[in-house]
């Protein structure tokens, strides 16, 4: 065991990824005498997790210590990890620019319907998370700036690629869409010990570049499966918000790009998935996916209600804590990704780090989402596997320029580029409508200061 | 003088275009003893244009032989320049290929509505343009390799590209759009002697870098213009289908994108600008545009008159053709760009060549338009000014990508390339939709062989 470290979490009020991350640093139980630093601007979120991980921690008699602070740099000061969970404004403020969008004729909000182009974070509240992640590892080349920065909260690609640009911090970028790859095995009723993956993109549009079944390739399974069982599966199928994997949408993408797409990539696609609710059931299923009004409402739901208990554990005394929520690791890459680089617990993960030539048709100031082996040395990337052309051409090269677009927006406020940007959604119809869209939006309080820099208000 | 050269025209049967040309090799007088072998393979149009430019050059006295030949090797054999006006199918299998296409639900057509991606010419028929303009190029390799080729024919972007690609020949891709700052003279009443500009970028997709009247910027005389007297030009104006140069359409992409569009750049522009003939109305004036069914409707019977007018000449053999067609330079750049190149005759042009880091974000594969001089040395690019990040963001860059994507369809054949493009086009409301349209552009007889290539029919 090395020497104990500090973990500086930060958006620490998102109660359940905190817990889980409590979990599993006590699960691992390889960090004896580290130091924990929770940082959040809700106060009595930050209270009632800062509480709940010390019962959580005192029940296992885990040496771990607690911090709490509304301060930023506290936070950060001396810190090995910094790990990013912080989503400016909340789903409140994503849920109130959703609905003005709405209000002018865009179905599910603008900017984050799940298109090719979209960042999942509609714009303009893309811009405040850009400029709060910008400020937290700026923050870091201050107080902390050696520390690694594990990225949770989106957009990954476009924050991890803005910061890694912008600052000399070391960035991770982590999501969990790729266990995608499991889904696929489970319908087609595969061991999963013996599936053999690789994917690569960007993160949220990945594909499944190998797929192996003990050692041979398994594609023509998938194949199979949708020549002789897909209709009926989908005939049948009631999947959860969550299980969009093996879709018609997702075979409709692999279809036409010739590489199944995995996990988030499936709730992107074509633009013509989203056009409506109808559209949506079609694609996705009954529940129309995770991101119609049926499938983001119970996920919504979900996630208040996991809130609600953690909370209401976290204020009763006298409940055991690690019974309600027992220390067994997660499928999160944070802590595992720590142990590595600090005990030497050398793993594989899938990352999101900028380019080094690992996808060649891709920029090297881009953040890729590649398989990487990571140790106390740091981040191995073995062979890559190259995506092909169309994919390359259709979906990362618009994205990619997408990302410049709002890059451009972000640093210059100039107002041209919001409005050629909004042209490029397939459901502005007239010019008015974008120029009344962003009018809109930019009168709506939470994006005030955006509002001023853009010049829509003095 | 320098010695005579060999000028092949491929596509002479498009009447109006040779005899501009002759009437400018006349005009100019400058290659005595040359030789013009006029290439078709519509026999009747080729014979007529050749009769025609027998009596023209007989009347004048002047010495210049011209040779026919339904066979290209024929009429590449051995020249110093090759102008291709090839457009395979002609107007007549693009306007079948529209109607198609509008019977599923897309306006004026699918691929060339004046869409920031378009090419001005629909896929599939596309193909066959590149196709011939490569077999072309492949034929000069062989029979003139050390040929200029200057392209006429559209697409002049796209086709310039892929020849420079993949063949060793010398392309200089032209067109006249650019004069279309001329018309902004016009209309702010300056003179245009006393006007300097300089405009960049692809070919139809230029914008006006450098604007100065008398040595001094003159972008506010536009801003004065558009501030004072924009509203009611637009209200009393009836502009011809080719005057869009100082359009709503033209203005509202200046305030975008901060540069002002010129020439065809303008019947492009955002796709909300093209969606039904008001749309059109309202951005291009009373016809709707140049792309309008009212603005090309008035363009090809212009076109047909012309060319009635020219054929009527041509099968008369008692008129004096040099009396209703007196030898005067034209504004067309080929016979000046020859006459700079063969005698020396140094002159500064607008043209299509690859991109040697004069657009410094554009990839050096790609073929800009950019202005140069050119004397018996070649081609001589000075001082570019660069076009700010908005427009090669927002407009260069997805117009390079399709190009990209159309390439990779026209060498792999790949069908779900083909879907891929077509899901981009934001008239395209489902999946089903663009799969009919393909089903049904690809039935259509002149496709048949492309159709095989794609995998649609046996």
């Amino acid at each position: 065991m090395s020497r104990p470290i500090k973990i500086a979490i930060i958006g620490a009020g998102s109660a359940t990824f905190s817990l889980t991350l409590v979990r599993d640093l006590c699960a691992s139980n390889a960090f004896p005498g580290s130091t924990i630093c929770f940082m959040d601007v809700d106060e009595e979120r930050l209270n009632s997790i800062h509480r709940l991980a010390a019962r959580y921690v005192n029940e296992l008699g885990i040496d771990l210590r607690f911090e709490k602070t509304l301060d930023r740099e506290v936070a950060l000061k001396d810190s090995d990890f910094v790990i990013n969970t912080a989503f400016a404004g909340g789903h409140k403020v994503e849920e109130d620019l959703r609905e003005i969008a709405e209000r002018h004729g865009y179905y599910r909000g603008h900017g984050n319907t799940g298109h090719w182009g979209g960042t999942k974070i509609p714009y303009p509240h893309g811009f405040h998370q850009y400029k709060l992640m910008l400020d937290i590892a700026r923050d870091m080349e201050k107080f902390c700036p050696n520390a690694w920065l594990l990225q949770a909260s989106n957009p990954v690609f476009e924050g991890c690629t803005l910061m890694t640009r912008e600052t000399s911090i070391k960035v991770i970028g982590i999501c969990h869409g790729h266990y995608g790859y499991l889904e696929i095995a489970r319908v087609l009723g595969l061991d999963p010990d013996k599936v053999d993956v690789q994917m690569t993109g960007f993160n949220h549009l990945i594909y499944l570049t190998k797929f192996e079944y003990d050692g041979k390739n398994a594609y023509p399974l998938i194949d199979e499966w949708i020549e002789n069982k897909a209709e009926e599966y989908w005939r049948t199928y009631k999947p959860r918000y969550s299980e969009n994997q093996m879709s018609r949408a997702a075979v409709k993408q692999y279809q036409i790009l010739g590489l199944f797409p995995i996990g988030d990539t499936v709730r992107m696609g074509y633009w013509q998935f989203h056009l409506s609710l109808e559209a949506k059931k079609k694609w996705y299923g009954p529940l129309g996916g995770f991101d119609s009004e049926i499938g983001w409402g119970q996920y919504l739901e979900d996630l208040k209600n996991a809130v609600d208990r953690i909370f209401k554990v976290a204020n009763d005394p006298t409940v055991r804590v690690t019974e309600i929520f027992p220390p067994k690791m997660s499928r999160e890459q944070h802590v595992p990704i720590i142990n590595a680089l600090v005990n030497n617990v050398r793993g594989d993960f899938q990352i999101n780090i900028p380019n080094k030539g690992y996808l060649k048709d891709i920029p090297n100031n881009v953040v890729v989402e590649v398989p990487a082996t990571i140790d106390k040395d740091g981040i191995h990337v073995g062979e890559i596997i190259q995506l092909p052309p169309k994919i390359v051409l259709t979906v990362l090269m618009p994205r990619m320029i997408k990302m410049e677009c709002e890059f451009y927006a972000f640093k210059t406020g100039d107002k041209g580029m919001l409005l050629a940007m909004m042209l490029d959604d397939p459901r502005t119809k007239t010019v008015e409508q974008a120029e009344e869209l962003l009018e809109d939006l930019f009168s709506y309080e939470f994006n005030r200061e955006i509002a001023k820099y853009f010049g829509y208000i003095q």
